[in-house]
């Protein structure tokens, strides 16, 4: 009964990006479907692998294959259906009810918000990737001295649209920001070098600018915590181009303890392989959120463990669920599921052992499934 | 058989803390069950964490309710009883031999050991909290050339009546601290800025002085393992005070290579998120002794799984058993059970699947649950 | 029948060390035993630990003793059977198909790779430890500008007739190595200091030159890599020697990306208890391989868990088998059955659950057992 609940109960998606338009050969799939920069190469291929398994598993029978079907099957399968039938099937299959975009990373053109929510039958909100305005800000050319001005007044535009921010501090300078805000002449100084950083791209030599400065990080998020939040950081699991011992959020206390005095909701996303720290921070700071996106997918049938080990200190009102899904629409449904099961197994078990009643464990599942994430983002007072 | 010899064995509770004398509404209560600073907030009630489940569970028997109580019908049952017999039934409950208290930390007042001993029926002992004492010295009033002296003075007068010391420099200046006894002029120099706190102190116009000084805490511990030890240290998992990053045992690795030298038995106390750096700890250097006490009742009905992960490298002569418990006297109930529920999982597990006889399994049961305090706190010796 | 396959897969032990030649009393076997430096002391028998209640398990049945037979029986049938014929015992009992084999720790005299692959009768292999032939350098004297160049050359001589190299920098100066080769001029710089150190040693006032030096480690990895790898490096857990923080896989980022354009194979040994970091190294870099060795018998039928961990991101293609067995033959047993313990838990409870077939479970089980390593080192190449 408790398995049919979680089965059937609509997901907030609280933390998402948009999916790839076009069709998808075996190499571009599998440079898509991990944190890897390119499948093969000596270790064979990516399909030998939790998340390959799961596919196989789980995606295969959407798709209307048998479970375990070979790769090569399952993407002539893929390309038969045509993208945008894949996209319809996945993005349905995952159960939401709601799903917050971040919008922030377009290296190609991605399904938008509201074509997500179309496909999905959900409620589509946006999140706004701090650095990436601010980059936009540096782009559109201003003086060093008016940069601070300018973001907070695109950020004061933007925020009544956005259901929250996203920062992405991990990626860049890393998570080791300080507490204080910075002050102005801090914040010109650090606008002064990315913006010499655009001109050199303007003229062609050079990539465009990239915030990447502890500085400016900071100044965002106190820019998101003036607007009332929620701030999303990413944190721990990443692509290569992260530092990974700078994805620690333990990095973040010092922060994380100001925006508790300031009432900030903070979203620690993924975690893995620090979860066990980030429920730590869940529980002793009032305004901290965890999930454990992205590496729920990637564990495959793993995905249950990790998300018992998030929630032995993390309080179960702090608990949130997303898919990080990127690129790939099997990641909602893949993401979604794995969630599910984790959940199942852990609560299942937990009446089973006579941890809690089956009562209880229903309430909790609603409330890790959807509640704490319409609770924290407001979403029933925003639509 | 393993299971009722577990369940009733008298356990050593090697680091405690008084409980409140004064009933409890239910903020008052929640806000002593976890290390959160305070409870409710976005997240909601800490009833719904592990531990609030395992309260439910686990407790509300002992105060004559069905288990699962309401939260609110468990308040209820502990203020018609009173704080007095709550206190009583819950001490009694967790089946205790000895425990040391850890008496340095009373933002109000607590029972007192003679009192805890009483009621749990067990033998009692102090912990000498190290900080603390240089506190006392720096209020009293001392130069900062005699504070050296005199602190170690006070303790040779104490150490006769406590079985151990304690530090909390994990709290304060981290767990990096230097291998090497501090020369007088640097203790004399790091106690003169305590010194000048605790005169600002005195002006009313700050709070009391605090140890935070690597070198002061360097030098406490030296004076401790002088006097022989053992060396209580606060590891890892604790409040929002702490910055958990300054936590790592790993921290404490110089340090603990000069007190192996020595022969000075550590003790790293709690030791969650970094109990498996911990275990290795205890493995290498043939003082350092660990337990789970604080994960192991935050954890609920998840303890059996970070005991099975310390028990991965640290030999079974090194691993003891402590509740940390504070304030509740749930948490003298809690951490007993739980740990007994541990040990029984981990050992009975290892009988079922050939890894060890039943014989050798309630050999280790023992030394884990008082042999091996006894043996390195030599407590038969000081009764 | 998968975990008939497994059991009689012939494995690729690709990192480990010769065994002593000498019987062992109990203090001798214990010291060998673990990464602690002496046995006993106040902690008692190291038997009372996972790997001495796997010996008693699982190596007494070889001596023909009954499974958990006591440690003065074991020890005294050990000495009744003589040191070769324990040796032939355990490394027949290994089911071996090849042996790497580093050669550069000798504190006393070693069974070579070619006694052992005799007694393993396998195919036996030698990874050339870097440190320990640019101490050979400084030894037999050289000037500092003439360093670089004498190491390359006799690397180049050694390289045909060995499968790999090996860094224990993890050891020395710790796994923060930088991504960049290093100039000729701070090598020379770096080896002056070496070779400083060599004359002291060769005037009797002091050891033997030992590289503890950032720039030399990478220096060598360098070298290493021009000669086409593979690299292995210690990483995480290893003796009190080791400071275990400096031995975080993580630190190593930079290098590994370097490491990666360059298309030069790294693995990362050990890895306990970073392993999960290790993991997701293995997933993102494209040259990365990791294993538990050393971990997996020490921590006996604990080995399932860490190694499950160790296959949350690690793709199937990029996990090797090692034993890291050293000193001890039991090592090679303990190390090669708890290994298939846990690859037949793990790719049998997947297949139990559903989440690959069979088919996939036992191909699977042939790359993490030989495969992945025939493949990376060239093995049958080679012979």
């Amino acid at each position: 009964m408790l398995e049919e609940r979680i089965a059937s109960l609509l997901l907030v998606d609280h933390h998402c990006h948009g999916v790839v338009r076009r069709d998808l050969d075996r190499p571009g799939f599998e440079s898509l479907l991990t944190e890897a920069e390119e499948p093969g190469g000596p270790g064979g291929s990516l399909f030998d692998s939790r998340i390959g398994f799961a596919v196989r598993r789980w995606c295969a029978p959407v798709l209307d294959l048998p479970a375990h079907a070979d790769p090569d099957e399952y993407l002539a399968r893929r390309a038969e259906l045509g993208a945008a039938e894949v996209n319809r099937r996945f993005l349905q299959a995952a159960g939401l009810e709601a799903l917050c975009v971040d919008t922030g990373h377009l290296p190609e053109a991605l399904l938008d918000p509201a074509e997500l929510g179309g496909l999905a039958k959900a409620d589509a909100y946006e999140v706004l990737r701090l650095e990436r305005l601010a980059e936009e800000v540096a782009a559109d050319g201003v003086s060093a001295s008016a940069f601070a001005a300018e973001v907070r007044s695109r950020l004061a535009v933007r925020a009544p649209h956005v259901v929250g921010f996203k920062s992405v501090a991990a990626y860049r300078a890393g998570l080791e920001l300080a507490g204080e805000r910075p002050s102005d002449g801090e914040v010109a100084k650090a606008a002064g070098r990315l913006l010499r950083d655009a001109e050199r791209g303007l003229a062609g030599c050079d990539a465009p600018p990239r915030v990447h400065d502890e500085v400016l990080h900071r100044f965002l998020v106190w820019c998101a915590s003036d607007l009332g939040g929620p701030v999303q950081f990413h944190v721990g699991y990443g692509d290569a181009d992260a530092d990974l011992r700078r994805g620690d959020p333990l990095l973040l206390t010092g922060l994380l303890r100001e925006l508790a005095r300031r009432g900030t909701p903070v979203m620690l996303l993924h975690n893995y392989p620090f979860h066990r720290n980030a429920g730590y921070l869940a529980q002793v700071f009032p305004n901290v959120f965890v999930d454990v996106g992205l590496a729920a997918h990637n564990l495959g049938d793993r995905a249950p463990v990790i998300l018992a080990e998030l929630m032995e200190l993390a309080p179960f009102g702090k608990v949130l669920y997303s898919s990080d899904a990127y690129g790939l629409p099997e990641l909602f449904h893949l993401g979604a599921l794995l969630f599910r099961r984790g959940l199942t197994r852990i609560l299942g078990d937990g009446v089973a052992e006579g941890s809690w009643t089956e009562r209880d464990a229903a309430r909790i599942a609603e409330l890790i499934g959807s509640g704490n994430a319409r609770r924290v983002y407001r979403l029933g007072e925003r639509t």
